[in-house]
């Protein structure tokens, strides 16, 4: 049983498309299988095929070896009725891998209850002990940078880096995603939360990743996982560090079509998509002027037809290519990153 | 013995007007008297009227009751050699104040130490523990809110804000300072270092920031002690996280005349005055537009026609009145922000 076996915990929000953001990300495009999931509302049912079930004990048939943490809370805090959930997964022998803010690894209880039942916590937001500043690394590696930029959190940045990336590799490119969120790298098995960063060492968080992105074999592309908004009022410091600590040279710009507001901050207005495009641009370093490809649009709040007008539309506004890249494929979009590659 | 009475560590680095900083804000804007500066390079000689040091035993007969590190590093690493001279300043009975991102109170040698001589660690930029995202009370504070941003690091943004303050005080109006850096703190006694925050939560410690300088009088004008700058390669991140949380009325757009390249990174060139002043009021949430009421220059690197020229073409630039509140007093910028008041 070395292989790694997820049972995801997602009690109450297998179905919320906002808060099951980390076990909808998984379950599409993980590199472990998944084999159970844990939302007791819901049990008896499947998802994706996958059985759902109402406790940890019935999904031990299943054979997982690992629980993971399948939500994600407004700050990341714990919702406190998850700790008997934990408590149960560590004495049935599941290691867990969480990706809030709140860790599990330095909890007490659960810590010493874990080494009675030899089994692991991880916490994938943790940090790596050695960051600092950036060096310039960033700026000398032989590849094409591209971060997914957008109007909002939630709106599907990290997806359509995986699927830019998973176009790039099929059409044989060497192309890399890099994550930089708790999802992202319960999906990849490596990465930086950079969130989770003291704010000094973003920008130098971000260059490691890029560099590790490379070493890793993104020698064409490198599909960096973009966070939060550049107007975001709660997240844009993460988004801007991360901006200028992977230095990309092409932006891709996400938007949830239909949506005016941040979600979360009633009577926050988004800017529209040209002023985005300006801004990113102009944002970006002065010795590494970004560019947007194109607009990834997520259209899942409109029917196919609906879907095909904020694209047109999205275009002629903006002047770039754009498409939706989960429901009508990467491929326009990829065409407009390969195009751009210096 | 119950007054605060400091001795600035500043060994190698008392005349050094970048690493310098913390030691040269709090002699000349602190709240708490400075009685003597380890530098041993410089024994003998005075800073201001503050005795000049060799040893922490040089020190012992000025009275000081704490220990300050007063260097800031790149990155905020403690240089290995001052781990002695912290067990030497225990050994004698001083609390130690620390402002780099290594915690004094975290390390286990030294903490013991402490334990055992019955004195205080205290860590500036160590984060409260209850941090969160922002709740929007920075949107509804009754005041006008007013950080300094600026073109790089370290080129006076702290000493502009606590001019300004001190000026606006001089006017009977109702202004505080808000410290948001390990320096600022040690200053006003209060506050917390943004760039120690996690990331995710740095708005919401820039909230916490201004909600409490309200709390503590600032109700005419918060003078906000701004950080980085929004183009700096490695910082960017803290300065618009600070810009979103704080939430400003209005910018003092702060720059080192003279100045052409990002200290530290060469080939990183700064962005003009005008493309500074449209970038941060472009940048400001769309709730809360704000506006560059000035231009804060720092004219040291000038003689004084230099800096009256240099005054004089930052106004021609921008359109907007500037000033060096330094050199030639704090009262010509306050006007412009007084006049942009709402």
């Amino acid at each position: 049983m070395s292989e790694k076996r997820y049972l995801i915990l997602a009690e109450g929000r297998s179905d919320d498309p906002h808060y099951g953001k980390t076990a909808r990300g998984v379950l599409s495009y993980g590199e472990q299988p998944v084999v159970a999931i844990l939302d007791s509302a819901r049990a008896g049912e499947t998802s994706n095929g996958i059985p759902i079930v109402a406790t940890v004990n019935d999904a031990l048939c299943f054979g997982p070896t690992t629980a993971l943490v399948g939500v994600a809370t407004q700050g990341g805090r714990f919702p406190p009725e998850w700790r008997e959930l934990l408590r149960s997964c560590i004495a049935k022998g599941l290691d867990v891998e969480n990706g809030l803010h709140e860790f599990v690894s330095e909890d007490e209880e659960l810590a010493s209850l874990a080494a009675r039942h030899s089994v692991e916590l991880r916490d994938l937001r943790k940090p790596p002990p050695d960051l600092n500043v950036p060096t310039g690394e960033n700026l000398g590696l032989d590849t094409t940078i591209v971060l997914t930029v957008g109007s909002d959190c939630a709106i599907g940045k990290m997806t359509v880096s995986l699927e830019l990336d998973r176009a790039a590799r099929a059409r044989g490119l060497a192309s890399r995603f890099v994550p930089t969120g708790q999802t992202g790298i319960a999906i990849a098995g490596w990465g930086i939360a950079v969130d989770a960063v003291v704010s000094d060492f973003l920008a130098g968080a971000a260059e490691q990743l890029v560099v590790e992105g490379y070493r890793r074999g993104g020698t064409d592309l490198l599909m960096v996982e973009g966070q939060g908004s550049i107007v975001h009022p709660a997240y844009s410091g993460v988004t801007v560090g991360l901006l200028h600590g992977s230095a990309p040279h092409l932006f891709v710009l996400c938007h949830l079509a239909g949506t005016t507001e941040v979600e979360g901050y009633p009577g926050h207005p988004l800017p529209s998509l040209p002023e985005l495009v300006e801004l990113h641009e102009r944002l970006s370093l002065p010795v590494r002027p970004a560019r947007v490809a194109c607009v990834a649009l997520n259209t899942r709040l409109l029917d196919e037809a609906g879907a095909r007008e904020a694209i047109r539309l999205a275009e002629a506004e903006t002047g770039l290519p754009a498409d939706d890249p989960v429901r009508f494929g990467a491929n326009r979009l990829l065409d407009a990153v390969v195009q751009n590659r210096l």
